[in-house]
């Protein structure tokens, strides 16, 4: 049947009926679900070992933590326009958090080595900080095309997430006509956070908060990278070079 | 007075008295022009060599020339969206092209470039690699603030003016209602055109369209820098250094 | 047979005899060809799609085409010096041009974009530039050994088509006496023409002619590695990563 | 005097006479003092903002909370050892925290974002992540010759304080006869914490608290760079470019 | 049985029987040998071309070729406390000098290359550079757990030969109680020899000993690996790619 | 007068007066030496701190010292060609050898390492390397144009005296008639000898002696530019950072 393509979720309307002493499955309809959300997506792909209402809740708590007006108002505007899929899709396609409710997953651990960070150091701005973490990779929802089966649409290969993102904030930004300069320092932040101009990112951190948003996102991502590599491995063991770990062969020490 | 700042230009209301046989200067007012288009830049700043008058009617045989009628309608909006900075802003604060009108003399001779080369490779895509030339460098307008003293703004600074134009070229576009690639294949080229990672394109390009332009944008804006750089020098000797050009001397041949 | 060795074309005289109601192919004698241009050598491999004689007399046109004599003095002793075989080998093993006459193929082709880039930069020295054009791949006949089997000699190899082609010419306009500077300004062409120490140039392109041949070589020889990538990709869809596209994926968009 | 050399902290003995209504110095003996412990340096020098006597609390805190024996044990012979230096001496000779107690300050920040990265994620072994950062930095004690003038002893600069340490480290716990991993796994921190070969580790971190080691360090580094650099820059500009920060100019946003 | 595990020598007590006309080998006991210097080592694995009389000949009589008392006293010691590893060892796990008494191989060759240019430029120290040749490699004595089946230990992979014999080296020196500069020329001369951070050394060589070393290091242990790469190539052919010569194919010419 | 420009000798034909008491100068004549062979270039410039008849009487017992008599050939043929300028000219406008008869004394310092490395490991082809260090900087004559003033002359700026050495080297030896492989493994050393693409070979070295010879050039060049640095420097100091060995500062031992 043609709605049966990989990276859809159908309803089967099925009846199993004892055939000559046989158990035999009768379909009467399969159905397409459209809207994703309603249904559990952790039948049909490996999500976040975190359930997915205590990280709504942990959501709640960041967005009501801001005493900086302007950037509670763009952060709860930018998360709402993309709530469904900020919540429900991957971080990555392959690498790290890849599995469902990764975004939120990412963003939330970001978030809270954020607020760690701008508790140690008082000149650090927390509210842009946390704000950038929450928000830095909302750009992958459009990136990817169904959080099922996550591939780069032709747009998120050609435009990459990144722009993507800056320029969706932007929109959303621009008419919730914020004058100071808190779009401006997000908008640099979400453009910078990969570090790197070889990593993508079109400039370089050039304010405190991005330079940490930047730091942060590698340490987040590479322990999720390790977990997965470290899996497997016996104690007093090497993994297998790790790309994204600067090509370096990994070391689980013996339990002690 | 307070309206006498770097950058601006008066007005000023004057007369000139004889005053015991010698003359002198009675100003009665000075006032701030507030629209610069309302003055003829060339009076106070070097502008391109090409009258402007000129350039205008070569930009609108280019718009006239597009067969791809999205194409068409895309470059008309984004072109008309920004004119009266289009035609008079510097292409740079220094290196190539830093002269009023510098950004539509050097997206005209990128046109003329592309459409030679789209007439030597006929299956390039001519009217997608004419649009790029026109619009690629457009978000200078907005990383810049004045174009008598051409200085990037905090945002120009923070986040670059490919990132600024490709938001602003969306949110035109996205009200055009385009339904063919050609948006999405016109924005790769405007983030992928430095055409290398380090020099600021958060993509590499991926079209044919968009590598070619990189390479015009190459060529275009190195004859320039060779101008410059080669006009101070005699024949048959060398120029210092030049660090926009893999930092190599170059030779100014004898005439012969 | 001894001479049925891989890259010979020979001579077959055979006779088809009907024995026993069926064919059968009598062979009295096989005989090497020496000399390959005897022979239509589009039988054998893979040809340019140029016709031949529409290519040797664009030639003619561009080396008529020269004002500056030095220029055409030495352009014709050289072409000429190596006619034959310029005329038909390939120009590359693989990569690009790697078909018969792809020689003189790539190198009208890049001709044609000198002459353009000329006609659009008055300041550029026309008659060098095409000149470069022409001549800047003529090491190729020496490196490779076996026009329809293109390997590299040992030669080829160990000295590089850059040095053994910067010699030859060395060698042959030496005689010609030549006074200008022309002659080291072609040489500096050719031996800078891959524009990177990286990619094999002893020396970086310190003209402008030298840098703009360097400019015109990539354009036209990765049109044509394009071309071969995209040739079995679908529409809509990517090339597998090009090594010499800065390992890119190219896309190929949809008709319109 | 021989003994009035810089870098050098003297006594001196000296008596205050009116001669013909004069104030007169009248000098009796000037001394070296041998132990620079037993002056408060802070009369001398620029030292840590945070008071020396807090910081040895905290320092005792940490000490008393490993709950890894062997990690506790090592950690205290290897700073005891070392003590009198290293609650005094400065981190760096320039660059960051190049001030008295620089390397207690620095290290005890980085043990604090060690505890709270440790907390985030259960799966790192807080206890080797907590020595590494109080350790790391010991070997600038014997690098620098004196703490007031700090400058790289011809030891310092021919064997680097990462090989220094390590030396010393492995000295002192090979008398301790530790049986488990850790001696290896803190001798790998040291030698991995510059986190690149480039920036003189001899080995690349192959353990996961020695990556997140090298992390730590980089932001806490980081933070005193950026605090220097910002002190003097007003707000809605930039610095100057900061070598270390990749080459950038750092923006210092308006207070809101 | 336990004890037939690779990487071990064990001696056989067998006894061969006539049974039913066929040889058959009864084994009585098999037992492990723990000291490998017991046996003749050539009997398991490929050992030095060179025999290790005439290398241990060699050895001493470099030992007697010192001068300088310092660098001899610290020469000694540092061998004759590895001596017995020292002398059986192979140089590498891969790459060169793979074989058996490969350490002393190496150090010979490059002490025999250290005399050659310390001749020709009295101004380079030949004790300092004789003894660096000769010690520069012990650390792989530690690096290596079985001289049989050469694997790096955790221990040599997470600190790497340069550190380890660095420390090792200093434990012995510091008892030796030298007051030259001797030591730290030495040590320098250990840390600094692979030349290159990329390549593993905390310092680069900043002595002209150093340097030299590191030179030294690179003809001895390149000419190995040409001599293992061109061994199965015919004349008038390339090998393939070697990688740990800048990935170039190197030619054997053809014998004259 | 016009004669008397700088990088002329000029014979003086003068008498001293006296003249009232005062020895006075009278210049009868200023004439041009156009033979720099006829006069003792030592009395006018730096030169070898090696006698030249010396070095002649070496050079002549390397060229009898060739077994192979194509290589002897070849080497004879090419040296007497240059030979008036091989024994007078620098080896470099600056860094190394940059004094009279500079690529002579380098040269047969290549040699000497050449032939020693050849004693030590058999495999090498001796009379290639030494024959590859006496010719490798022949180049140098060309593309200085006096050696009393080195200067890189424009054909020398623009090809480099890689290529141009090779060119020259081709065509004499074009002209002998070798029939073995010797040419084509002398032009590889010689286009090879700068050992990186990056340092302006076309080639990398891709024969056992074409490598050596680019370590040994090296090795001979790094120890003069020690020489130099090390020369002005006290003992127990370190020389400011030398470019030109990858940017360190180098140590000057005490002496012993």
């Amino acid at each position: 049947m043609q709605i049966l393509v990989p990276g859809t979720v159908v309803m089967v309307d099925a009846r199993v009926n004892l055939y000559k002493g046989v158990n035999q499955l009768k379909i009467n309809e399969v159905s397409k679900i459209e809207n994703l959300s309603e249904v559990d997506l952790s039948n049909f792909q490996r999500v976040s070992p975190l359930p997915l209402e205590d990280m709504k809740k942990k959501l709640d708590a960041y967005l009501n933590s801001f005493s900086d007006k302007d950037v509670e108002t763009i952060t709860r505007a930018v998360i709402s326009h993309f709530y469904d899929k900020y919540i429900t899709y991957p971080a990555a396609v392959k690498i790290h958090h890849e599995f469902g409710s990764g975004i939120l997953h990412h963003s939330l651990a970001m978030a809270d080595l954020a607020d760690d960070v701008a508790k140690r150091y008082p000149q650090v701005d927390r509210d842009l900080l946390v704000a950038g973490a929450l928000m830095h990779d909302i750009g992958k929802t459009i990136e990817y095309e169904n959080p099922l089966m996550p591939a780069q649409t032709v747009e998120g290969k050609l435009c990459g997430h990144i722009a993507i993102m800056y320029a969706e904030f932007k929109k959303i930004v621009d008419e919730l006509n914020i004058k100071s300069e808190v779009p401006v320092l997000l908008e640099h932040m979400i453009l910078a956070h990969h570090g790197k101009l070889e990593w993508g990112s079109p400039v370089l951190p050039a304010t405190r908060e991005a330079w940490l948003l930047a730091q942060i996102d590698l340490i987040d991502s590479h322990m999720m990278v390790l977990d997965k590599a470290l899996a497997p491995i016996k104690e007093g063991e090497f993994t297998p070079r790790l790309w994204v770990m600067d090509d370096v062969s990994f070391y689980k020490p013996k339990k002690r």
